[in-house]
């Protein structure tokens, strides 16, 4: 696919079918995102590539329950004070019902971290939507980084002591007509530029 | 271009041409940027297009103020301790010598506002090697963020009162003999992958 249309009909996938992702197309899209750059070229992002479903449902379980623990006020942002609420009534899955999720650690004490991460993960997502996948960039990880359960499951699949989780992106086959993305992307009405040009 | 060998030979540029970016390629790169996602679809980038020579050379002075005033430590991220030094010798260039800067502010108070100007940034980054400028990621502005001279200058360009830098790309044609990007990225021997598929 062109680059400019793989950009541009980018949209974030939200339902998923149940078919896997193959081992190729994994290891395809999870390229683009080990190409993005890095602070000094570090390369410090650690991608955690989960396809196993019990542990996707294990994840799920946890955010749930760190939510669940967790109180909003008026001022709480609106997609976090949803996935609170939602939480609470036992009914929120931070990862839709996509069969891959591909987490993006890094180290702790980098200062950089979100910034590499989260330009991994927009490779991630334009490779997919290339690739015919749906794909969604999921904050929810990274907001809760600091839980002790998570951080000990996290590290129970292989994220080092010295990382945390700083971006996350899931992925798999959009449940849609014809099982392709939805590639009409929401208008950009915000998103504003002011262009500061040579005076004349 | 096709998507894969955009993102697979994108490399940064760290030299350029003095050619300036016309009008109509750096309306597509922008375009590029303001497609990428963003939290709860809430598009709160705001793209400061610097393509004045004057203004680029204001905010390099003061970049370089800001950082010939701070100290290192031997646990100074190396980066930002080279940027330090430099500067205090009074030889430091944040943005090299780039025609074009691509600044990307966020609202302060928005817990996003790195992620989405970092996923924006790669965009532009994608779209610049596709359309044979080069470009490259730069984190000083938003390290210096909190600097009072620099935030009262870029307030002066556009930037509201409620928000501060969270990304930024320089681009321009390349100082390279024929003119185009080098497009031999450096080995990922790092970003690691750890997978963790279902069980058999």
């Amino acid at each position: 696919m062109d680059v400019f249309d793989a950009i541009f009909t980018r949209r974030s996938t939200r339902s998923y079918r149940p078919d896997p992702v193959d081992a190729g197309t994994l290891d395809k899209i999870l390229l683009a995102g080990r190409h993005a750059p890095s602070g000094s070229n570090s390369q410090l992002c650690h991608f955690l590539a989960v396809t196993d479903p019990a542990v996707i449902d294990t994840l799920a379980g946890l955010v749930q329950q760190a939510f669940s623990r967790m109180e909003t006020t008026e001022n709480t942002y609106i997609s976090l004070r949803w996935s609170i609420k939602q939480s609470k009534k036992g009914a929120y899955r931070f990862c839709y019902n996509a069969p891959a999720l591909i987490i993006i650690a890094n180290r702790e004490d980098y200062g950089n971290n979100v910034a590499d991460s989260a330009v991994a993960a927009e490779n991630i997502m334009i490779a997919c939507n290339a690739l015919g996948l749906g794909s969604c960039y999921i904050n929810q990880l990274r907001w809760l980084n600091g839980d002790p359960a998570l951080s000990e499951y996290l590290r129970s699949l292989g994220m080092a002591e010295n990382e945390r989780v700083y971006a996350s992106v899931i992925l798999g086959y959009p449940d849609t007509a014809d099982g392709l993305p939805e590639r009409t992307p929401l208008p950009r009405t915000g998103n504003l530029v002011t262009y500061i040009p040579a005076k004349k």
